[in-house]
């Protein structure tokens, strides 16, 4: 039965393009060859112009992009429009892991402060420490800025929790006062559904109801 | 409360660069915006170099890959590999809809005859007609180049049925076999589970059974 195999078995790819552009779709992060392939064929199908728009975009942004030298967000300038704007509170500092967080948080409407990103946290499993952050930055800025306070929303993880302590200890020395983000049971969820630690520490935490009580800041 | 919200709600994003990027990420199919984000993160973390190979492989592909003027194929010359390999048996042609199929065919290893890619199928719905697909140079082969056999494998479904009747009726009046792929339960399928017209099919389509029935061509 062998020799009825065809002799093509190798050759996957009608083109090498083809296969280097699905190659280098399948780099990025839960994008497997199957759709890596449905990828690359609809690029096909798209005018020159709307593939040369998507390829120069992702290779300007990587070439051009810079970091905040302040709270280290991403921008194109040496400081960011959020830690230039003179509306901003700038003795309140909320601590992020990343600029999607930053982007969340806007979101909201809710944060008239600045930030500070730290580009991850504390992560042994993944070899990532206090080192590897923009810790010392943010001890800096503390120190030199005179900040009132300093809000830690990290991920509610025991990396998040560990890097919270880590950060809490780093500024114990100074006059800041550190404070974190509430948890507790989600707006619009039931109680019936809520996991039992968040359920325990949103009744610790528990605030004193009033006539005003609703969203805000 | 109003006057609480910060006023930087409509800039969703720090950086028109990253704007730009996740837009061009969120046009293809299948990727959502917050999706987009995450590739885009992802590509600002990649090594400079490593994001021009990923843009370049996709703008040359579209500008430098072209299709096959027999088979219209992908291909990166006039004629593609399968058309021109000597080998292969070039009076047997398979149509199928698209490249992803010659390409799942070809890692069968049990077809070693040509093909014709169609470039889809009749689908009013979306209002493809048989002049949108490559049906007219199909007949053009099949009258100039002798064909033998005439191999439908379109899917299996309302489209391919229309599809695969049209040119059935367009090849009729030529001296050439037109057959169509099995249809039956899958290698590996419990009949238990197989749906009851792929059950039918497969009773009406039955083959004689012999000492040597096994997965050949």
């Amino acid at each position: 039965m062998q020799q009825l195999f065809s002799t093509m078995d190798a050759h996957k790819f009608p083109s090498i393009l083809l296969e280097n552009a699905v190659n280098e779709f399948s780099k990025l992060p839960g994008i497997g060859r199957k759709t890596a392939l449905r990828l690359v064929l609809h690029s096909l199908k798209r005018t020159q112009e709307d593939v040369e728009n998507f390829g120069n975009a992702i290779i300007n942004l990587r070439k051009k992009v810079s970091y905040c030298h302040i709270c280290h967000n991403i921008c194109e300038a040496e400081v960011c429009d959020i830690c230039s704007d003179a509306r901003r509170d700038a003795l309140t500092v909320c601590v992020v892991e990343n600029i999607k967080e930053v982007m969340a948080i806007e979101n909201t409407g809710q944060f008239k402060g600045l930030y500070h990103v730290l580009g991850g946290i504390i992560s042994p499993m993944d070899g990532i420490g206090p080192g590897d952050l923009q810790i010392e930055s943010l001890v800096k800025r503390v120190q030199n800025d005179g900040l009132k306070e300093v809000i830690l929303a990290l991920s509610a993880t025991m990396e998040g929790d560990t890097t919270n302590f880590y950060i809490y200890r780093k500024l114990s020395g100074f006059d800041v006062k550190v404070s974190v983000i509430a948890r507790g049971v989600s707006v619009g969820d039931e109680i019936e559904y809520a996991d039992e630690i968040t359920l325990g520490r949103s009744i610790l935490s528990r605030t004193e109801f009033s006539d005003s009580y609703t969203v805000e800041r």
